[in-house]
């Protein structure tokens, strides 16, 4: 695994920069990130349902998959780990510095998503909670009126969190009334964003994908993407639950096609009993950062096969 | 009554943190919030009129009850521990951080309440003062445009609360244009209030309940508030002052049947006359502490039993 | 006369805070303010015109009554202290923090008034002018669009205020589009203002009164404001200049009958001669601070008798 | 020349104030300000155009001026003086510390002039280039929706001013959509502004002059201004360039009649060759520091006689 | 080379600073800027189309061309230095400090671009990553609604870069609400923002120029520009792709006739092959730099001679 550590990084935090980045991408390079900031941004929506199993609604269902799949991070807000993280003091955890719910619609106000703590409290917490805490994430809304205000907080967040050792991770989305809902999925503007992640120095960009028309095409014309991000790995988003082998060839074309440096699963796990979630997660690493075949992966699923490493 | 101390607490102050939520929860786990915020919220709309005696006109009024039932804490504003506190030097103090009226409406502004002191400030009079302040209290409107900004002064204020030994209670209230008046109480709204609770590390968190509608089948659906909230207490507001009888058995079913963690009772108990208002103080927590029946209870509310601890 | 000293002074503060007490009320725990921060809020209009005597319009006006009368405290901007007091070391002065003029109407901007200075500097200049400054001064305006603001700063203020042993007096005027004009002057409304202040933890609150429909009535009907106040003395503001008798009379029922702890007038004392505005602001202070009946004022008004103390 | 020092002066900084004081009002108390902000208010519309010569387009035709003529201050941006102080070290710079360009009209955003740096930073940088810095300017719309802002920004930069014995001069417009357009030159109202300045404790004020209608009963009224103005000292702007002996027509009537404290021009004097230009600022200095008649600063404006001093 | 080092560079600063322009003029006291903040400025619409090569898409272009063509300071945001600074550490950088998209459409909100870091963090970068980082750069939108805040930040940017010795360039456009599109190139408004610049203090700013109709008469009128600006230097953008021969002469021009002080070119550089760009960088450095004819520039982009130096 050869590693590019960002000028950001001061000389005597690269050792720890290289140990976070080995321990969030087990070893890879690459990041299975088990993203967990929905109850927050889509409030009780995602965890009581009719296709919902009950595990689902107890906020420690997370900690539970997080703590037996052989995920990268699990990315959530810094209040779980103040609840939890006592008890799952092995997960690598991601720490998302800002959320907002979806309770205010576009019309009502354009997206802006405020940093909760300042990176000097995450980082001071680290140490004192000795918690396993290897980078932090940051959402920005581009074409969002309030864009100009996310791009300050990621920047000084992305180099403090360098500063501190840490790897980065920005959510992008293209947002806001300036911006068409056809061009949330589109291309073209999800490799600007992905440009806008390189010149902010961000470790990886969490993206959108257009699963709905996905097709090798697609795959391929998603290349424009991670070209764009340059030394920034893309790791792609999962969106909502879809049928398992459908995603596990998106998965697989995605990192073998368009070159993605791997995935932030949320409800594509999480929405799942605990052993099936825990096979699902496994799969998606089995694709991401060991290189199975998807039929490999969807053995894995559904537990024909064990994950190895 | 088994403890979670918060990540947040650091190692040097766990003693701290553990001895003020005994303090708050009487060494029950549960908290009886007797909540005292109302001069601002509701400026003099509580405390004249035809059914309210004369006695709730005075501010001491609050403390005079606080000091003589057996509540778990008294939640206010500094300023009235600032010129009542000197005489009830033993009150168990939360110090509500923001407050606003009710005199801009919605139409005129969303809602926005102000931090009004630091973190630091707090906790330098807690020393300076030597009152009995356990805990501090924030409220946050859910969907409101300026939801953004509540949930950074909210993240900040529980943060620097368990550094400093406090345990936390968030008020949340899914208020503002985006928000439709029924949806103010409905159950799966709360549940997404519950869930954030959690993700912002809070101990307690203070929602609305659906009084109107009460029923064992409401209760029971109140569950989903309680295992969203995980390892966050919910506390349920008493709201308008109801026939005391029907307002005990609705604590009850919090309590029993919902899962709750306590409630924050406020015009229920002060608009009464004062050793009708300690009755009936005492008479909640008989429920929500120690585990009496509503009959016992509302025994206690008429005089015939007394609490006994 | 019995001091209520605030949580929020400290220990090493406390003799400090009782001097200035006893300086601002002349020992008599009341508190005879001599209003003077119009030349920012009404700009030149109370300072020149048909009945208005030419000694008004000179700055120093103020000075030379504040020097020979025998007030409370003079309130005024600090940047008048910078040019005048030097020559008028021993009147006690309210340094008023925030001001706004007259000249945005209601329906362009709801009134906001910002702290000109940080209480730092403040207790600084005290130290290093020598200057007989007791306590501060801040306007809320209450339902205005900007009352979060308002309440942030006022909170800040008093504590800090107190933290230095200095006492404080906060305006507040229900005033913003919310606010109806005929409310402005509703007694439950003030009342209402009167809780706000107390839970600021303020030691005197300035507020209006509805001097239009003066009678014993409304005097009597006012006890609602003091009793919502509590511990906190409330002051009433003199408004547009009156005759005098009417005046006096007013005073003497709002001491008498609504227990007011003194007033804060401007224009009824300044809108004169310098001979005839000092035995005015005598003959209020005749009626706020020694007990004298409204003959005796009137007759000191008149110069048929003199203020003793 | 008698020094009312400013109660914001410390001490130890007194002697630093009288001899900036001194520099500023070549010793005679009255201020000449060579106003020099209009590259940045105006943008390039002063300086190129039928009537100006061709000297006025060189930025450092001003420094020429100021450097040549006897003028009191020379007031501009402070990157003027990082460009060419070096060269003209011995002129007096008063450093002008908002501005804003004539673009934005008042129909899209009432007029907010923002502060380019703290004071510490000019502090420092006296200190530093060791240019004859005697002082700072600020601007303040009255009456703009951003009134509040000025007001607190002005009110520290004046008290932090004299902190560092430096002197102060604010210039004060009523503009903004409250303001009617022929209100902007009303004397009553320029009176008005007038009394804030001195509430702020400012040294000088400049202050806009009805020159439309000049006349000897123009001069007269204005007396309202300067007596409301107290002690703080009143400059008049020289607005557009006009006819020169009416010019200074007016001045003397300022200066004897209506008893101002001096001038602060600018186009009447820069927007003429170097050695016209450098004559006017002389013949204004005759009529404001000198007491010269109309007569003599007119024979030193043609180049008839010579400016003594 | 004669250097006018500005007052607000600090006396042990100085050699740091004649440095730092030595390097980014190549001892010439021109400026030849390779821009290359488009990937945050324009999204990915420079960087993939039918007449772009594919070379272009990868953000390494950027650092292979300006390691290998002889231009000045190559002009990007830090996130770009921070992930491939380490394998191109010789190219002088001058970090551009804020940046926005170009999503949002002045219908919706006048341009706001935000400072992505503070200075003292960019100082600290330097010291830390023995980049050689030679200057920053800033983006002000000069009549836009939100001027007084990017002139705040520009002020205080400068101010600090010159304190650490580094040299700025400030970016000027007039656009927004209030400015008509075909005042965008207006070379009187252009003038403006030229004095503008020199106001602020910094040493070159970056300015539009009215290629449409270039001719040798636009050229002359220039000189309104380059004379406003004094002491400042006006270094022209290059705008879209343009034909090479007229491109280079309006170069020639604008050095020879408008007398600017250099370049800041970006599409018309990068948007080519690797080899074809360092031949157009060589090409314009031959004319901005060393006085080369347009003939002798020409030879060199198509490869018949090299530039000497």
């Amino acid at each position: 695994m050869k590693i590019n550590i960002p000028m950001s990084v001061p000389k005597n935090k690269e050792k720890e920069y290289r140990k976070n980045l080995e321990i969030a991408t087990r070893g890879t390079g690459k990041l299975m990130m088990f993203a967990g900031d929905q109850k927050v941004e889509h409030l009780n929506n995602d965890f009581v349902g009719p296709n919902i199993p009950s595990d689902v609604a107890d906020p420690e269902h997370y900690f539970r998959i997080a703590s037996q799949a052989k995920i990268g991070v699990f990315a959530t807000q810094i209040g779980l780990l103040d609840m939890y993280g006592r008890d799952y003091p092995k997960i690598p955890y991601l720490i998302k510095i800002n959320s907002k719910t979806n309770l205010l619609t576009q019309d009502q106000r354009d997206p802006m998503s405020e940093r909760w703590l300042q990176m000097e409290d995450i980082v001071q917490y680290k140490k004192q909670s000795k918690l396993n805490i290897v980078g932090v994430g940051y959402t920005i809304y581009l074409g969002s009126w309030y864009e100009a205000d996310m791009f300050g907080q990621a920047a000084r967040i992305i180099h403090k969190a360098h500063q501190a050792g840490l790897i980065t991770v920005i959510w992008i989305y293209t947002r806001g009334k300036s911006i068409k809902p056809e061009d949330e999925t589109n291309i073209h503007m999800i490799a600007g964003a992905a440009g806008v992640a390189v010149c902010l120095g961000t470790d990886f960009v969490k993206l959108t994908y257009p699963y709905d028309v996905h097709s090798k095409k697609v795959a391929n014309d998603y290349k424009e993407v991670t070209t764009a991000a340059g030394r920034t790995g893309v790791i792609c988003i999962g969106g909502k639950k879809q049928t398992c082998k459908n995603f596990l060839q998106c998965i697989h074309d995605q990192i073998h096609i368009s070159r993605t440096h791997g995935v932030a699963i949320g409800r594509n796990i999480y929405q799942r009993k605990l052993d099936e979630a825990i096979r699902m997660a496994n799969a998606i690493s089995a694709i991401t950062l060991y290189d199975h075949s998807v039929k490999d992966a969807y053995d894995i699923f559904t537990g024909k096969k064990e994950l190895g490493k």
